[in-house]
């Protein structure tokens, strides 16, 4: 996640970190060279004048944008989704540990109990990026736990389990009451409809076709737009068909980061960030006073 | 599903797989046919000069694109909400497990259950996509239980019931306490949504009058723009209308696939596999070792 | 609603059947008569030449479909959450009947409330479309119980309260322990809540300003096109301004329809399905073999 | 809110009563007039020819579409935001009501149970159109009770708190058992949100800001375009201009009406016929016969 | 938050105060003098004419449009949810406190636990604003537990777990059933989410790169733009451009401030107010006469 404090009008015109201008680089300096070369040779392709006008591409235009502008609305949407799911379990992990320090008599497991619920956020991340979470398992619960979890497919999901069990001996031990454990059950639940969810986001693209379509459109479009543009606009072609073609591309390249958003190019979620800040705040509430520092950003961006 | 990597920008342009292409095919060689054709006699029929300009193409283009992108959000918001009705399945498939293994004192009984729970999705797949769910009712029930299920009418739900009664016995024989087996009603509860949301989707279709709409409004656009734009653009028409109604003509051919979102067309959901991850991550937490293998994508499809 | 199989993309330009065509004839041939008169008499109006261009058109047009697309919008959203309450009604009506089947030790009782639950279905139809719920209720009812209903002025609230007055004698009679008792509210409370959502939407319609507002921007265009299009166009005004006409009519008489889904024409909900649908399921969990069938589609409309 | 049946697509052009058309008619006239003085001034200030033409309008015009259709969007969620929650009044206060009739088995107090529950939408109409509540609460309170809240600051909270008073001391006189207590605890929680979400809506409007960009730009954009439209359109510009105008004008009137759903003009929630309702409801569930008659529109305004 | 009345429509054309037309005023000073000294020039550079024309501003403009209309909305539901949240808080904080006097039968400690209820409001809003909580901490919170709280990193999140255990004392000492108290952790729950949703809304901010990429696009095509008008409309091209600068610049200015509703700017969510308010309706609760005063609005600033 980029961090940024927000800058003057003028020189946010000429940032180039944290914009997606790197990326489509390739992509714009061809149409740019290519509207160059129509310009040159004044539209005519083999002596053959192309006929093109600007009619066509107003046509076109109004359809390219909607179909742009709702893609972006579906990706956004999908960024926010994975951030609310996150959100949900800083919250979950909050309730769970208020419950386990005030509704279980027994003190003695609060800090195993509490640190197993730190490392569930941790090995939902390493799950969703691909990375190894052995550290993490190591670091954050018993050699026991660890040798069961470490092979395991679904790791955060038997994690949960494995919670739901420490539940269940304070309960069989009278350390917990069935009524409260019964209430216990709910942030559970909701644990793992957002371990669930984030499976969801992370399995189930935006449907692929679409994205076939509307960048088949918006790159046409581009390259074609030359033809259309050189006998009205004369040499301003190169300019506007640039201008024209960064709007489009980058916010596909831009929709493209956003619709996956576990992944660790600049504009995705800073997983890592809300996993130590979940982990903090779990050992405060167990009242540690040697807490994790934040994770800090590098270059503005937030990992 | 379409599981596909992302391509370099100018391969992308060029995927023949996983794009509509095909489908809308001999829609588009009509349109593209028709250009050419008024495009050689130039826009005259039978003599008489048909006096179009884009003016009204402009007019009604407006319209379409907001019309279709408003379609496309629908169907959008259908294909999504399929999926996260499967993605209550899971998660509530797996906190159903999670509480009958950590609430519930027999332990005999484990297997049977967790494997009826498992069946519960493999049926309501079956239901929706109209096959015969014989195979997975044998392979994951008792004889009586399938005998039972096997000629209902709703076998998702008289599942459901089964699963019940499972928790009445274990009830009936003080295996579960009373206020646990209250709490363990919230994730039937929650599985019989989503079944009935299933149900709900897959019975109540985008409203047809609207289809035939925009359907009738796009193609009569792509039919008569020809006339429209060859006084303009002269030879480059046949090529502009194809791009144009290559656009819209996609769009609603996607938008027809992503409605329904329970169908076995390439760019439905991959609901065999979602079954598949359901029974796997069930297994998983009775402890088994020998899980199922997760399906594969066939020529980039998901089924 | 329209059940049919999708077409040819070639028939289905011809439907009559399902579209909203009969409907909006008039108004059509209105402004198709109109704009044929202006293009014969090119624009004049008493020796005066109307010197309207196409310009007013674009700036309004853009507009006019911005704020129909958004009328669209709103009246699928009344008509999706309607279908949302119907499916509510379904889903909450069979955990209720689950938890009646596993929680409830008497069962003597079972065919009664699960008659009178599937009753409620029926009633709440009949309300939303004012039509007399005495049949249904005799057949699902006991005497006594349909004595006390028929001349109430909300009787699916009356029923729900019924229902919990069974559940109320069941607990005094310890058939019911209170812990699974006060579980089952909880269906009770989402009965009531679609029942309330259902008056709700059929007592509140979208702001009838806002429908004369649109309603009178579209028609006020139309008509007035020819005048700004047949100095452009001649001989073909009438053709564009009839399909230009047909887009703007046919969603608007649409939407008219959507917006109120709980009634009887071709595009609204398929109650009676559903009830029918609804009463089927029921009785299929009390183990019923002579199940009523299912509603059929009369000329691809199921009522 | 206006309560009208749909008429003839002829007659709605005209219709009067139930459009903003009286609200918006002075700035209608000024802009008529404007526009008229400048088609007879062919377009000169002071002899000096104003060089507008429409291309700018159509840049400002599509963004002024797009902007003022969000602003619609808003207003309307606002309005519907609130028919739900007061929706969500019914709901719950005849769940709690049913609640109240079922597991509380002293039936001394119902009937000033329910009558403090009727009087709680009654008071929450009063608090949000700042009208005197004396005369509902009188009405239907005791007198002690009358006394303690009158003079209150935030009447519904405390008539809730109250309510759940009487829950206690049915609870203390073993009345209600501990565990149904609890679940009456959700109805109050969702009075309670029901309550505060219409204190919310009602104070905090849409950004002022804005309302200012929008209605700035809309009435600029309509006061310059007949300088643009006058060289094109001739003698036709006023008739377009107040037609353009119309439609932005009445569009933002209608918002503005929308966006604070909970006051008394024409457009606003008939909050004074739900509470009649609600209180009939409640009253039949006591089994009273002699209930309230329903609240008429008045000139198809229903208060 | 910016409370005003609504006024005559004339007047609201010149508002400057809750207007961001100060904080724009640089550009739209820039973009008018460039447009002014380019129709000096007639659009030539250095002898060199310039042939841009409108063309491809209209392609841009609707692109521009669409992705401006999108993140203003994108922003006005963060803030939306802001308040929503806070709206939650203060529906939660009613909850609580009415189950604390009615559920709790000790009453010695209620003024205890409804003022450190009262301070959360107050220490979320100096978390979210960076402010100091000491006055307010000490204000509400005996000595021990401001001694506590007052150097931890997530105070909110801490003072709920005092709450909690509150609770847990008052259920060891007989004084709250624990199925009562099973029940007081539905509003603990909720208030842990409004609190960490507000820190995912604060921390999370609209993804960067899409902020910059509109700001680019919006401010090239202004500045751009007169040399697209100049030969169009002469003289008015800085009018023209100043006005359709006008409405992008301050669209995008107004978004900038609300998708962060937590500052203090004008337009943010007047959270001062707010926290009085809950504080004073909590209090009112207790039957506390001495109520705080309700926060007034200074310059139209409710802060």
């Amino acid at each position: 996640m980029i961090i940024r404090p927000r800058q003057h009008w003028l020189r946010m015109l000429f940032i180039w970190r944290g914009s997606v201008l790197p990326r489509i680089l390739p992509q714009l300096a061809a149409v740019t060279g290519l509207a160059s070369l129509i310009t040159i040779i004044h539209g005519q392709v083999f002596a053959l004048k192309v006929p093109l006008t600007f009619v066509p591409f107003t046509l076109i235009g109004v359809a390219l944008a909607v179909f742009l502008g709702f893609r972006n609305n579906a990706s956004y949407d999908r960024y926010w989704e994975g951030r609310k799911l996150w959100g949900s379990m800083l919250s979950e992990s909050r309730t769970l540990t208020r419950q386990y320090l005030t509704l279980v008599t027994d003190i003695q497991q609060q800090q195993g109990f509490v640190y197993s619920l730190a490392a569930l956020s941790h090995v939902l991340r390493h799950q969703l990026r691909g990375t190894d979470p052995s550290q993490d398992l190591q670091r954050l619960l018993s050699v026991e736990v660890y040798q069961t979890l470490k092979n395991a497919r679904f790791i955060p999901n038997l994690l949960i389990l494995h919670l739901a069990q420490q539940l269940q001996i304070q309960r069989q031990q009278q350390q917990l009451e069935p009524i409260l454990a019964a209430q216990m059950e709910l942030p559970l639940a909701k644990l793992t409809e957002a371990v669930s969810g984030c499976e969801r986001l992370s399995s189930t693209p935006l449907p692929y076709t679409y994205v076939v379509i509307l960048h088949r459109t918006a790159y046409l479009y581009c390259f074609l737009l030359p033809f259309g543009l050189v006998d009205a606009i004369g040499w301003t072609t190169p300019i506007m068909v640039a201008f024209i073609a960064y709007t489009f591309f980058a916010l596909e390249a831009l929709s493209d980061e956003l619709e996956e958003p576990f992944g660790t190019s600049p504009n995705d979620l800073a997983l890592e960030a809300m996993c130590v800040m979940i982990e903090t705040t779990l050992k405060e509430m167990l009242g540690e006073k040697d807490l994790p520092e934040a994770v800090r950003a590098v270059d503005f961006v937030l990992s």
